[in-house]
């Protein structure tokens, strides 16, 4: 027997439609590729998504079909964001930072059918369009005024023409909830990029859990800058947030210097942000270069790779913004984990409540986790123990787009699916999740693992040290054995003697590392994590043949 | 094409495997009928309501099946909640302050199967057991020790013994989200009583909304108590809440006086409570009798009816107790709009704020409403011109259970579905609602209306007024006038042309009432709220003459 409630699918025009509705005055503020700061509304956001919605009607979008962006954070690319899903269209993100020829394979890939993008990345399209069979329709992200004289790509279109060409009259459609939205491909260290196609329900359900309390405690008097992209997993679901909750969001465009993100935070009121820790880096270097202080910002979130502790302590006791260490994938929509205290730790002293804000944090609803041996057996929750960490719920791929890998999930002994997020990880009893390692990144030394983060974080707690990585260096005794790669501070002198004794008395003897190899530079990947597989074919030979 | 993310259904069970799993610890705390303070946690309420699951299916109760309730708010009324919608039962409420007579035409038209019930409503039972043919068990909900030695209730089981006999082992079944789960009737004070049917998809996504911090703003480090019983609209959905966000809840019993409540408050650090305004005249008196304070408590849900401005400034002001003022309905799970403040507002002066806080507020995403004229006409949003009421979301109900009184809905003009409040209301440009009336009570003047809500209002904010009631009489020249009701203050002296007076320069000459009668008591319905139409009945002509 059902209930008797309303059928109203979760889709995503119908954030939107709130959005307009009740926070029609809330502002969205943008640094424009163009240089200058741009302010509109909700409710011109909601005008505007609409007449892109028939613009891209008549470019002959329908519904299912890809549209993809290859652009900045800022309110072009939320309304981009609004009138494809909103009108049934998939939303398919692309990003920039990506290597011309991974960008063109994905491209095909999902078969885009309409390219927007914003200037600065003219020179890229240029380079692939003539690879892009698929894609109809090219649209530079701007204003007659500022449209290339002359350019390589064809039929180019201009945003504004579009949308000032349309009625902003349009009813958005209503479909199945599970029909897909957005499109999104991982950075694929390894094999093919893979593209998570999330759905409409997942993504509302997403935003709900994501916008709680013991999440990210998003509200109306919030003024959000989202530093992680758009092209980044929907940035973490910020975009949709905005709209469920009526906050203020700031888009930072391209601006991610230290100097332009301070500017913003300060001018806009900016309560919350959210990046990667390598982003953080050159605001904290420019805001302690200058002896500033952050006069609205209350809190952090910091996820995509492990916060380093350090930079956690500069953020809270040096500036007085709360780090919220959060966890997840692109699999995952990608929110996971936060880690937020729960009332029973109120009572923890300091030193202890840091400790567990270093965690990658508690699940939230809607996501169930589980920690397994290699046989697939569950591990305790001890804060101890760890294993491979596998996750479900309703923001969880169950698969890849055009089943690309086949079947990513493993059973479970009821039959249910789990995805294996590739992360070795313990959780405590009080259900806070640790990841050690990335599975393919511990370190086997003679049986027993050796987890690369840990080392990494010692080493980033030497003053010295601007950047560290921990491979797994082959070995002849021990099979493999830890080597650091460190990137030291400009200006700084340090030895390998001196930093291999800085781990005395902060980690079990046998897991010091064997050897440090000091660099100018680790390699990043496109989301800005350290690309440490590059690190093992130069490096990993190195300690083979040592005692 | 759809998304490719995991089908995992939205079902209750899984708001108590998240706690059990992420919460465990977590303590609930009941004032027990039996007199004492019993503590549990999330882990044996998980356990128990799997042991409850069992029992159950012991006595027969299969899918779909009506599992009726009786009870106070407690821990054992909390396990058959989630043992009965968890295994696929529907979970049914009674209103223990209704007519015998009336309760018994809710459990056969529900065709309750099994009746739990606290020792409290052992006499109610007893009047109306033989009544009730379908009822297949009744359970005490007690221990052995405590059962009655001798009761006219057939096959009476208790329900510590059925919870012993049980394992604790039981895999929550995974069915179809949209399956009924639980069952509330409206208190009905015309008609027959017409029964909400919710699903676990509606459940859980009010569950979502309640928790913003926009809505009720709950984490794991909150104490909720709520007031409002589980057998009103589920509590509001807090059973529920604590589940997904992992706050601690104290259930009060049937402790329902000033000082009960205002111990189990200090006692038990209660951050948060949720009631109706006439339960908060006894807390509030009691309190300030005794010159006391609220040391932990920050916050407290009103709804149910529009709280008095003079209640919220003594909350507010005299105790430091944020009032969150709540609309909803039962036919809404019930919660519609939360009053509030928006960043936009946060610059607006402590009265404008006030001012705003009293309405009753801006929908949570999910519920979409307007006010239309009787032509089904939208009314503009301006704070100003009223209209009817209209709703629409996924926990709105479609229609009464069994299909009662018809197709409730009012289709708009692209066929969607509104359901109709019965309220009066208007809107302003920051969306904030105000109900100005229920449509029944409006009083009808000349042709023009007069909220009958502000004059109690007025009449409330007199120091010797302790109750008000404004209904509409009839009058041969007007139609109708708006005549007062009003209860003194014990030991107040107050006359009528003192209480006429006291309107002067608060509201239009021609809104002030005809005439005040001065009564002992005001009758209240079952779900606390003033009966206008009794009202009407004993006083309606008394003004039918005048001038």
């Amino acid at each position: 027997m059902n209930g008797l409630m309303m059928q109203w699918p979760l889709l995503i025009s119908s954030l939107l439609v709130h959005a307009e509705r009740h926070h029609g005055e809330q502002e969205i503020v943008s640094r424009r590729v163009e240089g200058d700061i741009h302010r509109t509304t909700f409710r011109q956001l909601a005008a505007r998504a609409r007449r892109m919605a028939n613009a891209l009607a008549r470019l002959g979008v329908k519904s299912g079909d890809r549209v993809a962006t290859l652009a900045w954070n800022g309110y072009r690319h939320l309304e981009v964001y609004y009138a494809a899903s909103g009108s049934g269209a998939v939303l398919h993100t692309l990003n920039p930072r990506l290597h011309p020829d991974q960008l063109s394979y994905i491209a095909n890939h999902a078969e885009d059918k309409v390219l927007f993008f914003d200037l600065t990345f003219l020179p890229l399209v240029e380079a692939v369009a003539a690879r892009l069979p698929a894609v109809k329709h090219f649209v530079a992200m701007t204003d007659r005024a500022h449209m290339p004289a002359a350019s390589k790509v064809p039929n180019l279109l201009c945003y504004e023409e579009l949308v000032e060409a349309e009625s902003d009259a349009f009813a958005w459609p209503e479909f199945d909830e599970n029909q897909a939205s957005s499109l999104c491909y991982t950075s694929g260290t390894t094999g093919n990029p893979k593209g998570a196609l999330y759905s409409h329900r997942s993504t509302v359900l997403h935003t709900f859990a994501i916008a709680l309390p013991d999440a990210l405690s998003l509200a109306s008097r919030d003024v959000i800058l989202p530093v992680v992209p758009m092209f980044h997993v929907n940035a973490w679901g910020l975009p949709y947030a905005a709209c469920m909750t009526g906050a203020k969001i700031v888009f930072p465009g391209p601006g991610l210097d230290g100097k332009s993100l301070y500017e913003l935070f300060e001018g806009e009121g900016v309560t919350l942000s959210a990046g990667v820790p390598t982003v953080w880096q050159g605001l904290l270097g420019y805001v302690d270069a200058n002896d500033l202080r952050f006069s609205t910002m209350t809190r952090t979130i910091i996820g995509g790779s492990a916060c380093p502790p350090a930079m956690m302590r500069t953020f809270q006791d040096r500036y007085g913004v709360k780090v919220l260490h959060a966890w997840g994938m692109t699999e995952m929509s990608p929110v996971g984990t936060v880690s937020i205290l729960k009332g029973s730790q109120k009572n923890l002293s300091g030193e202890e409540q840091f400790q567990v804000q270093c965690k990658q944090g508690r699940a939230v609803y809607g996501v169930d986790m589980k920690i397994v041996t290699g046989q697939g057996e569950e591990v305790a929750w001890d804060g101890k123990a760890s294993g491979e960490l596998m996750v479900r719920g309703p923001w969880v791929i169950a698969e890849y787009f055009k089943g690309e890998g086949g079947d990513p999930l493993v059973k479970d002994g009821e039959g249910r699916g789990w995805f294996p997020t590739g992360d070795v990880a313990s959780i405590d009893p009080d259900g806070f999740m640790q990841i050690t390692d990335r599975s393919k990144d511990v370190i086997k030394s003679g049986g027993e693992w050796i987890g690369s983060i840990d080392l990494e974080n010692i080493a980033m707690a030497h003053p010295c040290v601007a950047m560290a990585a921990c491979i797994a260096a082959e070995h002849k005794k021990w099979d493999e054995r830890p080597l650091l790669v460190v990137v030291k501070k400009p200006g700084s002198e340090l030895t390998r003697d001196e930093l291999i004794a800085f781990y005395e008395g902060r980690i079990a003897k046998w897991w010091t590392p064997d050897d440090v190899v000091f660099v100018e530079a680790i390699p990043l990947g496109a989301t800005g994590k350290m690309l440490k597989n590059r690190l093992r074919e130069q490096y990993g030979k190195r300690l083979v043949e040592s005692s």
